[in-house]
Parts: structure tokens; sequence; C-alpha cells
């Protein structure tokens, strides 16, 4: 039976229909924070964004498809999400046994360009046939042409919606708009969560972002106002009240491998400034099979209150 | 039983089906204005367009998106307009409590462009099974590609006029075809809106212009003609006299926030020029929402000759 | 009961399907002109193509959309074309009292584009829902993108001729390929009226020509073969002839309001060349109605032989 | 009864299906030629391609599109080739005449370009309905943006096929990628029907080539195997052979108007190198009719052998 | 009755349906290497990618379309790959004698592009009315606009996979984002390899690679994890690893004619690297018909153990 707070976040998306709301269900009650209204989420698409030397040399066991399911079953997240590919190369063995989404946009990095568009390489008939609970997608605010994204987005997510599958959208801002300091500012990350609840996203991933604030417009109202971001807590607080008021589901991812300590207190952050959770890629699939359990065991805990 | 105004209003849009006329007679009769045939809308597209800190900071409560369309239905207004996610975050919760317009294309400011195209971030499908009354969408006439803008309208027209929505056209002058001051130029204004009006509009929605005049032909016939710009009433009149001799639907919308006084001469020159109301965003969610209340009663209380 | 010169007319177009040839035959059958082959047609797209003010201000009671289809049907015009706004403005006050032309594509002045597009602001479906009995479309030959426009036109085309309506195209050379005077340059202009012709148009919109011959290898031709070209006469014969040795209708624009003597003079030249008649609008209504009612009336004097 | 040799052409295209064979037959067994496999094809696009002065000037009676249709049935050609209006302009009233091909391409040239890439003016459905035995369309290998073209023409093949029409592509060089003397090459000529055999055409045409080289890499290999490509007729044989070893229907087109004896000479090395036939535009209708019908009638039987 | 490895191989394409694993399957159980899990498929596109001279000169019988099907044939391979025509040229008459592949993208060399995009030149319908067991296509990772090929071909795999189907992607780096070197450095091809089988490819088709490393991020990475990639052998492991950790087929190309010891030492150590196979172009069908069954023989025997 659904908890109170798994009853409350689904309220939130009551204007979508009981097929949506049921997978989104599912991912509120697998794994060990299930009901609990947080997510610990394993991302797998830097083979295709990075390549798969940069991606999986580390932990050369992390080449095969099956490590990965296998390790977000084990360390009890609640769900998997990763490209075509490797969705196709897990959905029918280990079928029914997590929540899987499908990431049905990418970018290669063999070609260096400033304002990314990526390429949608899977779609919702994709999601659909291979059993997945929703769909993912990475839209770049800030590069030239993101009306292609927000466009292809939209398609992407009608289709979801009638589909009865749910919708997490990766914002990332990037492109000419921004500067370098921009791409992870408060007032940009801010933003971009509130572009994605905008778009229909019924769960939004940002990056932690900094104190650095990039427009001038917005500076003077960060200031006018006071708002607090000078903490890794104000921030997330800050990025939660831009997603509809804590009334979207926005959860936080990594970035590059880093050690043990900051990636709990990057939790604890999330935690305390009342984000939905983590999506941690690099940080679970580079370190060893040991290693990525103990860690991801210690930010369910974190997020579970066992663990200050 | 509709008035004797409101029949008059929806003779103009005879051609079009039951279905849209019962969707413009749902926007005539709600509210405080039900009946008298003008307007008052509130439009919430600002966490979109400027980011949410510059749109809600001042009034911290509008992060929540059941702020506005609460503020909407007590200030009785005719309708709430915004984005698909503040739509989808209050659609079911507050079903048929106010007529809802999705605003179905929109235009973020993390990148600077001259000639904004914006995206569509919904459709009319999405309306339909949201319960909107009808759609909006914003046009940038003077732009270099505004060809895109007007084909996808035509689309997005064509569809909602078949499924009986009604259709309200934001109609905003930018581009490399204009000056700064050549945005709001009382003859690009009144283009604007005849553009919009021949694209098949049931409303039309532009800035307040000033007297100035923009392009060389144009000042040629109105001193030729001797056409009256110089008040804000002359202009409100030249601009629905544009609009097929006022035989559609015109509002004015207010831009930044400014003090009361400002707000409600406005209001007077639009009734007294026989335009039909005002969409009004900033001037009321970033006001206090007591002070949005009486300033929104004060508004309509002109528009219904109550106050001079 | 149809006249032997509208059988004539109408077995130039057997292949198309009784349904266009309905819609011809109703052009034929309407107007003063009924019967006679030839045509006067008012099209009023100014508001759209030049802004309102420049429009309608010298003769203020065309702001109305009522204006026009009164002025095409007291005229007895055979035809009253406009953009999708004002045809639904009038449409369902004055269904069946004279064939309407929807003018499915227009282009504004807003932005000074050397090779302009336009933009598809009405359909096919449209043409349909509002009784019109065929479609106006503009292409601009001499533009470097000109395939796009053929190919919009193609669809449109396509889709008019299997829905039973008629097709016009406005075929008006503009564009990089061409110097200022070549824009209507008498081989430029009957070039552009077999471009039409060979797209499949029913009927065919040129403006009048000069004598310049734009073309370097065009100009060899008309030297060697000695075409004559020197008088307005001599240039519709061309025109007419350059349109499938007249089996297609070719029809004449006038352009800016100019004195009546000139009016009156190229309608004779149309006739006497073997045109099929002229489409008038800024002539029409920027005059007064009373004058634009005397002038109409004798062109088609003109036309039926009644006027020297 | 089909002859041997119509059966041998018809067995190269088993897997087409009998709609396709069907036409093609059509085509084999048409006119004077019927039965031997030759084919003589009198297209009309001039009209567009290069306007109608030019193309109809010499030769006045040719402005009428009755006229070609009449002389490609009197001449005995096997089949007529033309854009939408000239073959809507007879289709009817000559039904079941002679085979129709609808050029479903053209290109004007009022603009000139360097990469052109022409407008798809008229589809399969008009060819079906205009009762055509199957489509035309023009390929420039060589232009910058060629993929369009490809892929247009393959869109337009799948269509045809499936609709059992048949399918005849003009594979023209042109564009950045060659030089002036580029466009005839032998090398660049052979590469252009090889490409059209791939891209699935049913019929060839090509233009007769020159013994220039144009390309670095192509030279060693015509030197390394001493292909020869001296004489017109050891060209016809090389295109020939890059047709699928003489297994595609490949037809050589004529170009400007020339003097009698070089197009009959023409049509001997076509002849002599094993190709199929003609394709002969203004060398036809820029001469008088008995003229023309003189020299298809030579063309004619020097193709079945009865003129050495 | 399917090998052991048969059915190993298929099970790592369970998510796939059983229309797909059956045209798998007919891959795997065709010709001398039936049922060994290993691979020698005929590809022949040189004709329309590097022109019929520089292809067929060198083996003049090799013009045919008939010569390529059935030296396939009589040599055991797997499957013969080509464009529509060649395919078109020989479906019906060698109905079901071995799997054909229709490479559904092609590009030529008739104009020199830094970031090529080639074009589909038929589709998935094709392959089913013709009898295949899948379609080619190919993508250049490092082109500038490379997203087009990517959402291409999610486009066609989709649809193959809806219509049991199988996929087989040519992954060839070329472009903007990579150097000369770059185009078969190693880490670049096992990135490009990673890409195809993320995008949902059956069977992956990449180039032998060099020991050079292109990015700078990831020369590092191959240090510090001290990635073997001094010898072929020692590559081919690398790229079979890259791709699911040898969960996907991947075969190898072999490019431009050269010696037959070099082309067998390839072979050893694609065997060696437990590489799926070779796909072998220039290298059977520009040498003679009984030296290229002597050297697919010599390879066919590698793959089998039976030559060391």
């Amino acid at each position: 039976m659904a908890t109170e707070r798994v009853k409350e976040i689904l309220s939130w998306y009551r204007s979508d229909n009981p097929g949506s709301l049921t997978n989104l269900a599912r991912l509120l009650n697998h794994g060990k924070l299930a009901g609990t209204g947080k997510f610990v989420i394993l991302p797998v698409d830097q083979g295709f964004e990075h390549g798969p030397a940069r991606s999986f040399a580390p932990n050369p066991a992390a080449y095969d498809p099956r490590y990965h399911v296998e390790l977000a079953i084990e360390s009890g997240c609640n769900a998997y999400a990763a490209p075509l590919g490797f969705i196709e190369a897990v959905a029918a063995d280990y079928a029914g046994e997590i929540p899987l989404i499908l990431k049905v946009n990418n970018h290669d990095s063999l070609y260096d360009e400033k304002d990314p568009l990526g390429a949608v390489t899977s779609t919702v008939d994709d999601a659909l046939r291979l059993g997945c609970v929703g769909i993912g997608y990475t839209i770049y605010p800030g590069t030239a042409d993101r009306r292609f994204l927000y466009e292809q987005l939209q398609e992407l997510t009608s289709a979801s919606k009638q589909a009865g599958l749910s919708v997490v959208v990766w914002s990332y801002p990037r492109g000419s708009g921004l500067s370098k300091d921009g791409e992870t500012a408060i007032d940009v990350t801010a933003y971009a969560a509130q572009i994605a609840a905008q778009l229909g996203a019924h769960i939004i991933k940002v990056k932690l972002s900094t104190d650095h604030v990039e427009q001038a417009e917005t500076k003077k109202v960060y200031a006018k106002h006071n708002i607090p971001i000078k903490t890794l807590t104000d921030r997330v607080k800050h990025v939660v009240q831009s997603s509809f008021a804590g009334r979207r589901v926005v959860i936080f991812s990594g970035g590059p491998i880093s050690d043990t300590a900051t990636v709990l207190d990057e939790a604890r952050a999330i935690r305390d400034g009342g984000g939905f959770g983590s999506i941690i890629g690099r940080n679970s699939f580079q370190r060893s099979k040991p290693d990525s359990l103990e860690l991801l065991g210690s930010i369910i805990r974190i997020y579970k209150g066992e663990l200050k």
C-alpha cells in the first residue's frame, strides 16, 4: 500500500493519466528507498557520451551491460537509466526486476561543439516494447538552437503521457548563451529546473550548482531579495523552490568521480535542502562493485535519515 | 443567458464552429466582467520567459503554481493563461473553476537572440486533455524568420478551430526588421494586430504603444491622413480600428511592474479607446496578494464603469 | 446554361475533376461578366502585406472586412480574394453571395528581405469549411529559395484539385536573380506565367509588364524572332501566348493606386491583347465607394465591349 | 504478343511488381519502335527550365501544349514526357493515345545557382490520376546537397513502384564538385548512370559525353585498364556497361538544337554502342513540324537498322 | 538445428522480437561458416561510393550485378550486401539462395565534403519486398551533423525491428571532429563501435584500427589503465570489449585491395582478438573470380580454425 508521502507526491501530478501515475508510483515504490519519496537512480549513458574507455576502463567489468542493471538491483536503486543498446541488452533477461528508464537522446564527444543538440536515438515505442517505466531526455538551456530540443521533448512528452509513461528531463545548461561558470551557476540551474518543470517533466534532473550568479538581471534580484545561495543546502533549497515550490520531483547529479566524503556531503546537502535524491553514474560504476555498493548504501541511509 | 454585448461579440466570429463560439462565450461569461464584453486575464509565463527568481522572488508565494490560479479565481479574472507545467499543476484540482488558456509556445532568456523564435512546448491535444478553453501563441512580427512562427501558428489555429477551442495570439513585434523603439511604435503595433487578425486569432494581445512611428512609408500615410496618435487613448483606438474596425477582440498587456496609478491610467485609456481589456501578469503576481486583489479589483471597476 | 465561351474555357481544363470544373464555372458565371469568359476580381491582402494604415487610411471604411465583400458584390466582380481573417469575418454572413478565394500564403513588410518566402497562413481545409471556390497562392520566381514556394504550392494544388477547388497563382518575380527592372520585364513576366501554368494553376495572375528584357539569352531570342513587345497590348498578347497559347486563364493586376484614365487604358490593353481580365485591389478600395463602383463599372464595360 | 527482345528487357526488372513491368511494356510496345527494345521519347520541360520564348519562339506552334503530344504521336515516339501543366493540358483529350511520363521535378533559370536543387512540382498521385505510365525525375550528381535530391527521388521511386509505375531518372552532373567540362566528362557520365541505376531507376537518361576524364583517381584507372573512350560509340558502350553491364535501359539526350547530320551521327553512335535510344526535345520541337517528323523518322530508322 | 554458439549469440538479442532473431539466425546459419558464429559478408556498394570504373574496371565481369551475388553464393559467404539497384537486379532470380542485406544509405564521391552525410536511397519496405534479412546503414561519427545520421538510423532501426529485420551498422569515423589519422585510431574505432551498439545495431561493422590514439582525454585513460593496443589482435580485442563486452556481433572491413598475405593476417588477428568476422568487398570482387574464391576460402578456413 502506498505511503502517505508517495500519495502526496502523486497528488502533484493529478492532471496526468493513471498510466503515468502508475509508472511514477513504480519508481517511488522500488528499492531501498521505496515509500520514502526519495530517489537514487543509476544512469549509464557515458559509453555514448564520453566513449567506452573513458567510461569503463577504470572498472572493466562495466563494459558488460549486465553489470549495471545488476548493480542497480543489488544496491537497491529506484531505477536504472540507459540508452537503447544498454537497455535492449538486459530488458528481457531482467524483466520486472527494476524500473527501467530509456534515455532517448544522446550526444557523443567525437566532435566538439559549443551548442550541442544531441540526437534522438530511441523513442516512446521502444520504451513501451522494452517494458520501461519512462523516458529520459536531455535539454541544453543556453544553446542557440535549444528550441529544437524543447520541441523534440514536447513531442516525446506528449507521446509518453498518452502512453502512460513517466518523463525524466536532464536539464543541463550549456552553449553560447553562457560562460563556462554559468553552466553550473545557481541562477542558471534554478532557471533550468523551471524550464523542465514548465515543459511537463515529471522528474527533473539538474547538476548541483555553485554560488556563481550568471545573469546580470538576476544578480540584482538575488541581491534585492536576499535569496540565500551561499551553502550547497541553500542552493538545493532554491532549486527545489524553483521547481514549482517543491511540487515537482527534482534530483541532482554528481558529475565526475570524486572522493567518498564529498559525495556523501553532497547527499546530505540534497537531503537537507529538500531535494528528492541523487542520480549517480560515474561515482557508482567507476568504483569497484563492493565500493560502489557501499557508497550507494551510505547515500541511501542518508536519505532515509539513518546516517547523519 | 448571454447579454446583448456577448451576442454581438460572438456574431463577429460566426464563421467559426459552435465549439469555438462556446469557448469564447465561456471567456466572456466568467468572472466579475462576465457579460460586459470586457476582459481581464492573468497570464503567468514569466517563469519560462525570464526565469523563476526574476519572476517570483518579489512575491515568493508565486513560486507555487496554485497561487496564480487562485489569484485569478479570487480576483474575478476571465481566465488564467500559462505554459504546460503550470497548467498541469492545477488543472485537475481546480477543474471547472476558471477558464484556462494553454500558452503553447515559449521562449527563455538564457541565450540572447536578435530574432527570437521560441518553441512549441505543448499542443492542442494537451489543451483538450487539460480542459482548457483555448490556446495562446506568441508571434514576433519583425523577425527574420517570422514565417516559421506564422506557419506554426497556422497549424495550431487550424487544429484548435477544428477542436472547438479558441485562439489567443500574443503579437509582439521584435527582431532585425525593427529598431528598439519600433517594437512599441504605434504603426508597428497596429500592423501586428492586423497580422494576428488575418491569421485567424479570436483574441489579439498587443502591448500598449508609444507615439513613435517606425516605418518611413507609414509615417507619410499617418501625416497625410491626420491619424490621431498623440494620446494613449488615440493609439488604443487606432489599434482597435486596425483589428478589423473593432470586430476582433483586442486586449492590451502591461509590461514590467509599475506604480498603481500608471496601471489604472492605462486601463482607463484602454477603456476609453474602445479596447477590450487587459492581460496583466507581473503587475498582478509581483504584488502581494492583497495589493494585487485590490489592483485587479480597481481595473475591473474601471472596465465596468464603476470607477472613472 | 453555360455559354459557348464558358464551355470552351472549361474544355482546356478537362483533365481536372468535375469539382474543380464546377468551381471554375462558378467564377466564370458570377457577376456582371458572367458568361463572357472575362474576369474582374477584388483582392484585399494589403492589410497583411503593407499594414493597415497604408492600405486603409485613404478610405477608412475599408478597415472593416464587410466593406470589401460588399464592394465586390455590388460592383459585380467575379470573386473576392483575401487572407483567412478577412474571409472568416464575412464568410458566414455573406454565404453564397459571391465566390470567395482564400489567399493561403502571405508576406508582411516588417522585415525587408531580398528573397521573400511568405508564410502559409491558411489551408485547403479552411477554404472548404469557409465555402470558398478556390485558393490563391503567391510564388516569387527569381528568389534564391523559390523551390520552397513551388513545393508548398505543389502540395496545396494537389490537395485543392483532389478537393475539387480551383487554384489561382499570383506569379510575382522578385529576388536576387533579378534586377529591380527585371521584376516587371516582359521576358520575366512571360516566364513567370509559364511557370505558374506548368505548376498546374487554373488561373494565373501576373503584373502588367514593361518592354524591358532582363535575361541576356532571352534578349537574343526576342531580337532574332522579332517578338513584338513594344506596346502594352503586344506584351499582354505575348504573356497570353506564354500561358499555353491562351489555353490557361491569365489575368493582370494593377499595382499602386493611379489615375482612372491609366487604369482604363490598361484594361483596354488587357482586352485587346487577349487577356482574361483584371485583379484590382488598391485601385478599388483606396477610392471612395462611389468612385470605386464607377471605375469597376467602366472596366467591366470595357471587357464587355460596351466601352471602347 | 511481346517480342523476345521485350521479354528479355523485362526480365532484368523481375524484382519489380507486375504493375511496373506492365508500364515498362507499354513504353516498349508503343510507336514505330514497338517491340525492338529501342526508344525515342519526346520530352518538353524547356518551357519551365529555360522559359517560353527561348523554348518556343523558334517554332511558335510549340507554345500550344497540344502541339507536342501530337508530334509525339505522329512521329511514332514511345512516349511523351512533360511537367504537370503540359500533361494536364492534354491528358484527357489524348487519353490512351501515347504513353505519358510526368516530369515531377523542375528547375527554372530565373536565378543562377551553382548547385541547383529543383523543386518537386507534381507527384505520383498526379501521375496516376492523369493516366501516365511513369514519372521522370532529375538528379544533379556533383552538387553540394545532392542528398536532398536522392532522398526525394527515393520517396518518389518507392511510391511509384508500389503504385506500379515506371521510373525514369534524368542524371545530369552539375555543381560545385565538378568543372564545367566535368559535367559531360565520360567518367562523370558513367558514374551518373551508375548512381541512377543504384537508386532503382527503370530507365536512365544521361547526356552524350566527351572524352574528358574529370576525376584524378578515375583517370589513373582508365589509363591502367585501357578503357576505350575515344569515339562517341566507345563512350556509349562504357556508359551502357556502367549501367549494370547493359541490364538497365539507358537512353541519351541531345542538348541544344544542332544540324541534322550531327543528330543522326549521334543516333548511330548510340545504336552502335548498344544504347537504348534517344530522348530528344529541342531538336524536335524547335524545328518545323515537317522537319521534325523527318528527323525523328530518320532516327527511328537508324534504330531499326533501316538506315545505316 | 541451431548450434550452441548460435543459440548463445541469439541470447544476447533476446529483447528483440522473434522476427529479428529469425533473420539473425538466417545470417548465422548460412554458408560455409554456418553454425560457427563467424561471418564473411560480401558488400558491394563501391559502384555508388567510388564510381563504376574505379570499382569494376580491375575485373570487368563485376560490372554485372549477377556477378556479385553468384560470388557470394559460390564462396559460401553468410550474406551479400548492396544498394537498392544491385539488389533489385538479382533478388527475384536468386530468391532464397543467400541472405541479402539492403544497404539503405549511400554516399557518392562526385563532391568532396569534409562532413559527409550520405542519402537514404531505399527503405525498410524495400528490404521487405525484396526478401532481405536486414538493412545496412552507415554512420559517420566525428562529423558535424552526425545527429542527422543517428536520427535517420533511429527511424530505420525502429521500423526494421518492428518488421522483424536485422540491422547492420557501418560505423565509419570521419569529419571535422577528427584528424585524418583519427579516422582509424583505436580509441575512435572503439568509440564508434560503442555508439553503434548503443543505437541498437545487431551487427556492427568497423574498420581495422591503428595504434594511434586520437583524443587527449582518452590517451590519459589508455595510459593510466595500461590498455593493450599495440598489436592488431590487441586492438580487435579492445573493440570487441567496447561492443558490450563481446555481447554484440562486431565484424571488420578490409579497405582497399591489398596482397593476399596481408588480408589473411588481418583475418587471423580478427579471429585471435575474438572478432566475429570480415566484411570484404574490394579484396573480393577486384580479384579475378578464381583468385577471389581462393582468398575467401582461406579466410573462411581461418575462421573455422582449419588454417592457422
